[in-house]
């Protein structure tokens, strides 16, 4: 009997490493392989990405990968992954061209991994699938849905996506093919959740290009716009008004830079003749001649416009007259740090404009209204809610319940899940076992809870060591304790309590002798215990206690 | 010639720590006292509070202190300020009964403080000072702004406030008051900016009593409303729908329960009787007769709905059937903790209502409309907008010289600048040296950069401790050098790299006593710099290096 199976890797139950498996016949195949940002709690922590043991396991099975867009959540982990997997990568030519620029970057073998164009509205063969890319609007150029015909039916897989009715490249999404592939009867339907909780349709991007332009018109001063790297239509909205409104365009940050040739290479952005400048050469231009495009929407530390809010940009200073634009809203999380660097910014004089005080940023994902017209057009059996936190695919299945399809054939999946769709019936059979896998630095799963924990307490009240040496024969305490700490007190205005928790110590380390205590697991635990418990006494902190034992 | 000074010591630049002195004649009056919850760098922080240092040199000149309202962020710095200032303290019966609980929880001299109730509408003299409470509205009761009359007309100062035409209790605010000390001719108005980027009104506290109680409409389950502790209004809304729709009410969480007791005490909350019951007794009653009001709407780790959300809450166990309704916005900074909450409690099968899906929590703070009321009733020559980040200041000063308060007549004010305000003109004269005060535990002040720059480097990469062992007489190395980490690398799947450096460190040993270097310092320097290039080489990763040096 037929079957579907399906298996994330990620991308459900959060935002972020959204990697998907289908398994049809015993083959896999596998779509798009993202990362996801480390939260709150993940300290220290560069990336996450997703287990692909599932993958190792059954690398014979896999028949290659098929990617539906090119931003860091849906391509991001490829480095990590083709490390370990050679398989064959599909997906149109942007996302490929941005798939190579991070591999050569990132990878030395990038040049053995097999990267396959494919244009929307063809079919193509992924081994033993049959898949199409169908042209979707999101904030990166050529995004794609995809259709993976099966003996069941087709399954749908919109990824990330919007219904923008003006797109800025003027590409609607292909309505009437996938109506077509919705009368074909189509057995599942994977959708994007981020907006579930979001009324009615998300603005068309176009909205944006006039705000913008409204600044270009009112503005005397320098302009200084900050958006997302990969948001190439909005990138074309600066070049256009800056064309519109006589300004060249400096870049500044290395993803905007890097994002700007790639685009501008593959004919997706439209760069006039003549109006890009160097940065450093802008001082020769007049402030109203002058545009700046810049990363740092997020407020990230290191980013051009973090640096410029903190005043320690290199080549450029914000001072009163320039138009600061950030067009983005916070991610969930950069709130803070994206209105830290608004305030700097007014503190230095500029004018900023960002957007819960005008309309200078729309969402790329879809609202309730489009996720209604994505279900009513592909008419799903069943239905797999994906992209977004739980509370997103809840009320996104909710959603999709009023219109009509089953509860019982819509699907809250969590990664690992095993989803088995049949022709009469779909269940969840399994689940294959997973972990998240943090990548710190060059080092991919060497970070694991006992070390998070560790940089948690570390982070909250600091770490005490305390060093003790034994005499190796008769065992006695010839040195020590000494006391080092940091994180824990601004030790020069704490040497008394410094002191005091020495001779304390000194007393339990007599005790030990007196009672002939030698074992050095006994002796730790003594001097954690005491330690801590005359810590916590004293000023209810409660630091990391490293007893530290040498023999000489 | 006369001249008022004005000297904030916090909230402005910033949303908490709410502090301010005004000075006339060389006699000082305080208002407020409040706290601020730690931003995201400060690691390990609990509270930050106003440094002091100009009140304590200046003791002798103060008269007293009054009390806008009873939120934390304008009386919780006074446990530790009262500690060091004997002072009167001026506020109405509601504030000045938290602020008695506040301080016989943590202070030992609570009965020593000289609390004087004030009822609004009547003038008092504080000292020097006459001052006049006038009622308006907030998300707590009985909040009031001040009048203080001098010489050169009234100063108003409007501290956290909305208008609410509907409000739970009844009272609104004074408007004819404010009118008739604008007629006055007032000499300077401070006004609430948090909301000063919020276009129209704010909603009135009685819509959310509507939606409450749609809820307790609706639901044939348990009902569990999780609310700031401190307000009041929407308490009230719980147990008037409770008594509507028969339900009893239990109350979890200490700040809670706390708040519930002093506000019904004082006259503040009207508990039905018999309504109330012990959160242990609610097992006792059918699932449509319990409401239960919870703290844990910020997310806070060691909150009741918090715990209930984890599913450690030792009394109560949600499932399905379960509404939660979280009647509250997350405080900038907590929205992933809050929606982490939101994401387990759907996952253990309750229906959860919160803010972006509907209008169970209005702002306590006034809009752009109502800010305009506020100006132009009092029509101050000039203006002082508080209580808000820089760009909340920047709106709010755009905003009113849109109503004609000349520019020249408006300040924005950083913590520590003496404003001098006379009849022709008011200027920024200088600045007192001020630092925020950091509290961790049981400490105040004793954590500062240094410390927590340490923190924040144990956070991302953790530490590694290197010990050595010389011999007293020849400095020779008689142990060591042994490698610990915390918070680094799992140290059992990196043995590997420990090895490595620990060779790499003897080698740096040998060397040293080869070149016979043996000065403690550049020892340490040595092994400092050449781990910490091991290590970023190995893994770009930067622990903090840690040599300790031992002689026996």
């Amino acid at each position: 009997m037929d079957s579907i199976r399906v298996i994330p890797l990620g991308g459900v139950g959060e935002i972020g490493k959204n990697m998907m498996i289908l398994e049809k016949d015993k083959r896999l195949l596998i779509i798009d392989a993202g990362v996801k940002f480390p939260e709150g709690d993940l300290l220290g922590i560069d990336l996450v990405i997703p287990d692909i043991s599932y993958l190792l396991e059954n690398q014979e099975r896999i028949d290659g990968m098929v990617l539906t867009h090119g931003h860091e959540d849906h391509i991001g982990a490829l480095p990590f992954i083709l490390d370990q997997l050679n398989i064959p990568i599909y997906g149109n030519r942007l996302t490929l061209g941005l798939v190579k620029a991070k591999l050569s970057e990132n990878f030395s073998a990038a040049d053995d991994i097999k990267l396959q164009e494919v244009s929307p509205g063809e079919k193509t063969s992924i081994g033993n699938f049959t898949v199409e890319l169908i042209r979707v609007n999101h904030s990166i150029a050529e995004t794609c849905a995809l259709a993976i015909f099966t003996d069941l039916g087709p399954i749908v897989y919109a990824s990330d996506f919007k219904f923008d009715q003006t797109p800025v490249d003027g590409i609607v999404a292909d309505f009437h093919r996938l109506g077509e592939i919705g009368d074909m009867g189509v057995l599942a339907l994977f959708s994007d959740s981020t907006n579930a909780e979001v009324e009615g349709y998300t603005f068309s991007e176009k909205v944006v290009g006039e705000k913008i332009e409204e600044v270009f018109i009112s503005s005397r001063g320098r302009i200084i716009v900050a958006t997302f790297a990969s948001n190439i239509h909005r990138m074309q909205h600066v070049f256009d008004a800056a064309q519109k409104y006589n300004r060249k365009v400096a870049i500044t940050g290395r993803s905007m830079i890097n994002n700007c040739q790639i685009a501008h290479e593959l004919g997706y952005l439209n760069i006039p003749e003549g109006i890009l400048v160097e940065l450093r050469d802008i001082s020769k231009l007049e402030n109203d001649q002058i545009a700046i495009l810049t990363t740092g929407s997020q407020g990230e530390p290191m980013a051009a416009l973090t640096r410029m809010a903190r005043n320690d940009h290199r080549q450029i200073s914000v001072h009163p007259g320039d138009t600061v634009l950030v067009s983005a809203s916070p991610i969930p999380g950069n709130e803070r740090v994206v209105g830290d660097t608004i305030n700097r910014l007014y503190r230095l004089g500029a004018k900023v404009v960002y957007q819960s005080i005008s309309g200078v940023h729309v969402s790329g994902h879809a609202s309730r209204e489009e996720l209604k017209l994505m279900c009513n057009l592909v008419k799903p059996k069943y239905f797999i809610p994906v992209h977004g936190e739980y509370r997103h695919l809840y009320h996104h299945a909710r959603l999709v319940e009023e219109l009509g399809i089953k509860k019982e054939n819509i699907f809250l999946l969590e990664p690992g899940s095993i989803l088995e769709l049949k022709a009469d019936k779909g269940e969840i059979v399994g689940n294959v076992d997973m972990d998240r896998v943090l990548v710190d630095g060059l080092g991919v799963g060497d970070v694991g809870n006992v070390v998070l924990r560790d940089r948690r307490m570390l982070s909250q009240d600091g770490i005490i060591v305390v060093v003790i040496i034994l005499d190796e024969e008769k065992g006695h305490i010839i040195g020590g304790p000494e006391i080092i700490t940091r994180g824990f007190v601004y030790i020069k205005e704490s040497e008394e309590l410094i002191n005091e928790a020495k001779a304390m110590l000194e007393n339990v380390l007599k005790e030990c002798q007196e009672k002939d205590i030698t074992k050095w697991s006994s002796i730790k635990n003594r001097i954690r215990k005491a330690l801590h418990n005359f810590v916590y006494q004293k000023i209810k902190r409660n630091p990391i206690i490293l007893p530290v034992i040498m023999e000489v």
